[in-house]
């Protein structure tokens, strides 16, 4: 699996412009629930970011690894899951 | 890595009876933010059991499978990951 | 808004039956992935709960509050928003 | 409570940043991991933020509203805690 570099800087410049956007209704005195939901859809951006990079680690840089770089690369992904499970 | 089962299965004996306290909260009319922060800390308990489910997987099962095996667990840790990235 | 109690301690019935399912998959060795998806089934049917608790909590016991004791009400809320908002 | 605009502010300047940098490790194939550890990074400083925005809403217009207005605002919290509670 590939991954799609172009698509996830598209993503990436669209975080950026929710950021810019979120710091404009701040000064801007906007809703609150309104600033709550734009910080969300942001990071809810970022999250679909971080899905294809995963996605992508796990099928190539993981996969391809042996011996002793499979076992590291094994012990990174039990750290990220110990993270990531509540 | 052995996973500690009796551990586990003392957590969900755990989890268990903070079930059997939020339903006899529920029927004594308890106070709402109570009730929640007693569901929130069952979450808790089941979540720690399932961090060590997934490490033990990773550093056992994953860590020994081959060929079209590891193919396999890796995917489903792909899976698995999509669902628990926000 | 009445809480429909009935619901609450059906899913929370199933969330019981849900733990001892994972106790008997621990005991007889089963797939991790497996109990690792069960164990966020049964958190899932517990925020099914504490959703439909807080929303009650809100629509009743927060609208019907006043003066002090609406202050403490959204006092809980600002905690409990701090602990749940990633 | 008066919310702290200024450092808010800050906050999303450091996520502006950070989503800047993460742009960077991508286009020069930095190690997925780093660049996931980074974009989660980024997530929670608008976390930050967002909790900062909703404490200090419940503490402002949830507090000063009454009547309809009111009513409307607990209508809203509602459906954000169904959208955070998991």
């Amino acid at each position: 699996m590939i991954r799609d570099d172009k698509k996830l800087l598209n993503l990436l410049k669209t975080a950026e412009g929710q950021i810019a956007g979120i710091q404009k209704m701040l000064v801007e005195k906007k809703y609150c629930i309104d600033i709550s939901n734009q910080i969300m859809a942001c990071q809810a951006v970022l999250g679909k970011v971080n899905r294809e990079v995963l996605k992508s680690h796990l099928h190539g840089c993981v996969t391809e690894a042996t011996g002793a770089d499979k076992e590291q690369k094994l012990d990174e992904l039990s750290l990220l899951l110990d993270k990531l499970v509540k």
